[in-house]
């Protein structure tokens, strides 16, 4: 059955494939200190303008999530995040189950606003009696956020500057970070995400790898024995080549903007096809995620031929679904989806 | 260089690489809920002539430990292990990162004796005072154990024995279990391990696979909601039919034996090899891992050749080393070794 | 200076003084396990008509609530609250400290709705992705609120019937419960909580104790080696008969009751000579803490004459204050107070 | 029936008593924020020669272990203790909680040796693989230990010099501290112990206080936002004045000195006695607390007349058990025990 249930339903891009397969003749050492994550650290290095950028890679986002923020937030303090943001909503307790907890602002499509961001700020230390409470210790963001919007770079830069005045480490979720360069009207660079955020990380599970996420420490400051960190959450994997060699190919001759562009193409075309169809789009986003209001009527009909991510109801007659393309859709896929419109 | 450092150097056996090569054009649900994943499942319950075994997949080892004992042992209890346990001295405190105790009792060869747990667990009830004590919780051994040892079938037993008694879940740490179950002499089979233990894992990271582990509920007594366990310990694999295609393989054609068997015919090798030129075994474990006692020098000389494990230092004159066959041992990697003895 | 800041300014009832003196020249077995706990057990499940009350005194209100929570609530759960719940706001995060979430409801006066309790229940089985999200696991409402209201009776079943629906523990924290219990127009009694409840306290802190709670679980239910669980958590008293007194003392003669009657009396005063000045009552409470909505100008004026609780900003021309009376309040400083106003 | 069991069997000095009994009618601020507290910090400033302690106040030993060890130690690092110490056996786990775990170090009369302590670390450092084991992040010890006997000033002093070293706080557990520095013999002043430690504590509990334990940050090195943590915990007692006021009693006209040197005074006439008579003495220990090898026949009589804290068994015929005296033995009580002897 046709499926534009999610980004991660397909194996991996072929060019990773064939490099897995070059390297079942050789020996590695163990855990990451091999050659090839050294050469796929240098090309994310190059890709971000960040020669001091520190880099490490985990399996999966909320692996990646949870020990990123253990490790920057201090332990009377809490992530602040929007009320929608994955941290919050789908990882199972994962932040908690670390002794942290989430600090929500109200979201705009997913996003924080800074002026909310500084207002919570200020009350929690204008109240007197915040020693009882818990402070907020890191700002959480994602780009491309759960509703598949986009931060612009003044947005972005106003959230900075608010963390700026509060010493509050700022760390952008790049699960989707791929697509969110790539999308029509996105004004911000990778280089901006590096200059502007603490730590960030380059989604490769959902952008073109098997698994993996490339942490990136921004400006010399990996919290200190990250490795041991690392293994004590559990995620240190013995073969790291496998995490080095997917980055090392994916920042190899751009593709990993070239696999997310395609997908945002794909997406852009089914926007395209269910504006002039009369359809509601529950969001304005211009990456591969796509949230559109159904009748329940046209919903079912629909997930008869084609699988769609549920996301809420959106009242008794309606429900808000996802359509989500990915850097392997094919051509043939969208315009069977359309059809289907 | 040549490397008999450990036993995961090598990506994957061939078998393996066409299996993923093979998914390449289509799509899976997400987290394991894939046919494949089934497939497996119901392979490993056949070998383990367990039909109501739970499998749950997971990508590493010490993730594994963690997880396996965090949801096992009640919030007043520890894990009982060797001193010598992978969970008590190279897991970088990630069973202490949930919570958890580890309580030593002394090692022999690596294994527990049943006589000291039982021992263990008399005097923590005689003691009145126990409420201020860590419980023991359940219990934590490996086969093979970190010294390539194994405990015997009637060995196995008598702790089993001593778990009713005190009504202790047995873990089994498998992470080489097939090396453990193809070595010479070895009396103890896959079907003995899934009735004796209360949980155990088929490790995959060092017979065969890319990365995984293959967690055996053995009689309808995975813990509630596992999955979300899983996922808030930041260990759920997005795209689980990677997991379960890598066991499927290692499950058809009996390929798991196969490959393990052959690292223990290379190791017999070398260790015959080793006794003729007068070497000392530091243990007598018929597995994949040998550790050899070298005077300095000849630990040394050996080193410039080939890339052996630092164990520990005997004395001032004298080196623990190992050496460490694997599925992907070659012949030719057997006789240059021997060459250099 | 006049103080109405908080009900835990003033040491303990001279009762309770007089019964320290008197123990000073014997010696008791440590950790609870002496004669007085003993004998303030027994009048506590006679209070409660629940003869099968399992009894455990402890510290504080913040160590209770997260000892309570942490023994009661699966790993793969949270603890429901109300948005304003002390667990939510107030204890610097010692819930998430144990791993868990506080899942939010919103409060209406300081208190949930049963109808939205199994909205929430109702909507987080409805969505097939629960797994990746936090499990309700027990609820937790406080008698009386933040805010000094009280939940009826048929509130308090309402609440119950969803919680067996789902077969989620009711907790109640009690830390104001003896100014709950004599308040003017409550129809819930101490029965009532005990039979309504899995899991309460009557806080001792707040109602004319030095310190102190009695954690009550009502059916036999306490988690297995509770004490265990309470020294795990630093939280074990080791001269436990202080905690056994003060409680035997406030459950003779009715102690406990006539000294919170003594303080809702003092603050059923205050509110009549407040509405009949014209000021505006922020909630319609009818326990010992009054918030009352003042101009910044009355604010500062009292403020130089009495201290009073900050509670938040209304807005740029108003503040929320609170009044609060306690076991210790004269009539004197009541009617200080009056004077100012 | 007579009781040597422990030294927390009775409530507190008729000077504590006496003290809190003034309180009664005074309103106080709450959390430790009164003049009391800051009257009790000065003068243990001074007790220590310390212008720039800080000093916090918590209710009990496990408590304080447990927050302190918490919030000094990195997340990657443990806490280096004996095997004997009571963080690592009688706190149920209440370290491992926060996370950490405890790494042993043998134990000689209860005391490490500063040599082994080096050696720990440089073995650990010298391991090219101590990136997956637990890092040691901090050095646990007793004064007095557990076993009753003291570090000699040249032994504190080499432990602080390899501390020093690897750039470990030396933490030190001064539940029985009163003992310590008023035993026979002892070379340590308190100020030896503000000067040579990074932490310690002035033991309450178990020296004339009802409850109570002050923490000392040596040199302005007390964890930011300390109180915070201490709230997480569960640990910030409501009515601060109760810890401040018997701090502040037993540190005015040497009272804390006093009481602590009478129960060594007991303990030595108790000790000659035991000599005299013959019987064992397990450790050679100068303060309040007496071990004894007992043969089974004389520890069952004894303990017909007297209270004895059991220890271990030693052998199939032998015991060894407790003797303890503390700051309310009488004269008359230790005549009694002698004439059973």
């Amino acid at each position: 059955m046709l499926s534009f249930e999610n980004d991660y339903s397909c194996t991996a891009t072929p060019e990773i494939i064939e490099g897995i397969r070059q390297t079942v003749a050789k020996q590695y050492p163990g855990y990451g200190s091999d050659e090839i994550c050294e050469s796929a650290k240098a090309k994310i290095r190059a890709a971000c303008e960040s020669p001091k950028a520190e880099i490490f890679f985990l399996v999966g986002g909320t692996q990646t999530n949870q020990i990123v923020i253990d490790s920057i937030t201090p332990q009377y303090a809490g992530v602040v995040a929007a009320g929608t943001g994955h941290v919050n909503v789908h990882e199972a307790g994962a932040i908690e189950s670390t002794g942290h907890k989430v600090l929500t602002l109200p979201h705009h499509d997913g996003k924080i606003d800074a002026r909310e961001l500084d207002e919570y700020c200020a009350d929690f230390y204008a109240d007197g009696n915040h020693a009882h409470m818990v402070f907020p210790g890191c700002v959480y963001i994602s780009q491309a956020t759960e509703y598949g919007t986009l931060y612009t770079l003044p947005e972005l830069k106003a959230i900075r500057k608010v963390c700026d005045g509060y010493e509050l480490p700022l760390f952008i979720d790049g699960a989707r970070l791929g697509y969110a360069l790539t999308a029509t009207g996105n004004d911000v660079t990778l280089q901006d995400i590096a200059r502007l955020s603490d730590v960030f990380y380059i989604g490769g599970t959902k952008v073109g790898a098997m698994f993996g996420e490339a942490v990136v420490f921004t400006h010399g400051n990996m919290p200190e024995h990250f490795v041991t960190l690392v293994k004590r959450h559990g995620a240190l994997l013995a073969k790291g080549w496998l995490l080095g060699l997917q980055f090392d190919t994916l920042f190899t001759d751009d593709l990993y903007r070239r696999i997310a562009h395609r997908a945002n193409t794909a997406a852009d075309r089914i926007r395209e096809a269910l504006s002039e169809r009369g359809y509601t789009l529950t969001f304005d986003a211009p990456t591969n995620q796509i949230f559109v209001t159904l009748d329940n009527e046209t919903s079912n009909r629909l997930q008869r031929h084609v699988r769609l991510g549920f996301m809420e109801k959106a009242d008794d007659a309606h429900t808000v679904m996802r359509i989500c393309t990915s850097w392997a859709t094919t051509d043939e896929q969208v315009e069977k989806l359309i059809a289907l419109l």
